[in-house]
């Protein structure tokens, strides 16, 4: 079990959303790691020019996918009128991202497991920003 | 001149909207720096019951400053998809912390000093949305 | 399989050292988000007052975690005199903020939780240290 | 005033070395914020493929020095096992930083910029090391 739930079950389980929240913070941090690393890979390749947007949305998605997990990673506090454009910025970012690394995926194995990662992290944050909705609603 | 100032003047300084950003940013920094000096002195004072609202905010904003800053300041790759939501959660958790502080201003010298950081911060980025919102009506 | 794993598996599985360093990656980002949650829980706990030195040290363990992750994430210009005294200091905060938590692990479930994150990280730091100081000796 | 020092001010003016620790937290801001948008202005370049080995020293640079000053911004609780080589870290990648970026000074404005702030923080975090020293023995 990640460290995310595992926090998360000793002391905010009761939440609505403890459970996809658990999992978009997991898809979050593996998605900065994923970026970060994919940036060095894609720095060693030999010909960097053509991997240049690659790296540019690498770090930004690696950068809002740490401070977006950080912020709900407080949920005690958790204020929608941050948190929901944050995560907003988090999807739009995995989403070219994705996208970007996905045109990569057959020459560059690094860019096929980075696509992955954006690809399940838009997901999760969706998944987070409609089970907040709901909770909203009721 | 601040170094935000100085390297945008190397290489974007036709950025129609450069002195916004870089006042942006330098904000955003210092809002951050603010912020994570708050929490310490907050977390060293006699009734830190009374302070965790403020710690929690100023956490937050710390967080979501430093990956505003830090994605503003790839400008070459400016995509409002991401730096709009981006800098709507910066200005919403400037206007919450200056907020949380400005009540503490009275009786501590320390959430004073960051409550105008973050006023600042949320004023400048407010000014970079508007200038871009300028740009892409032209 | 972790992403930290997969992605060095991709295009750096040569490295002497690269199953110490995916564990360590992934030891130290689970820390990182361990420190975090724990940091928000402990400001939920009714007496404080109690936790602050728990939440100064998950807060520097928190950070010292995430910076060591990113730049050992970049192996491919590893530099020793910078990667050294890095781990070092993240060896150190985790057996802080390890020894701290634990102080509170049986009355506090998420201080267990983050407890042993620490002593994993710290392990883990060790390791990679040790691997590490083997290759230059060959 | 800088809000570091602004901060210190408030509540640990009293600390020995709080004029060094202050210069050390904004040369640490300023560093990370011109390795930054020394990255993106890089990427920007037509011969990226020179500009690889001062791409990833900005990359590293950033974070060990945004690290630091995180840590060092909570000076209530400074402790020397963690600080001493955090700040050691910073020497060293501010160092290698400063140094390859100034080879590229003459042709990139930008790298000369750059140079700047990395010897700026190299030499303020010698300061600071300097300042604790003197504070142990006495």
């Amino acid at each position: 079990m990640s460290y995310a739930k595992q926090m998360l079950n000793t002391y905010a389980a009761r939440a609505a959303d403890a459970s996809a929240l658990a999992a978009a913070i997991d898809a979050m941090n593996d998605c900065a790691q994923a970026c970060i690393a994919d940036t060095d890979a894609d720095l060693g390749d030999e010909s960097v020019t053509a991997m240049v947007a690659c790296i540019r949305l690498c770090l930004d998605c690696a950068d809002v996918c740490t401070a977006t997990a950080r912020v709900t990673s407080r949920p005690t506090a958790y204020n929608p009128r941050v948190a929901q454009p944050l995560l907003e910025a988090c999807v739009a970012v995995c989403a070219l991202c994705g996208e970007e690394c996905e045109t990569h995926a057959d020459t560059h194995p690094h860019c096929r497991v980075c696509a992955e990662a954006c690809r399940r992290c838009e997901q999760a944050c969706r998944d987070l920003l409609a089970a907040a909705a709901r909770q909203n609603r009721s």
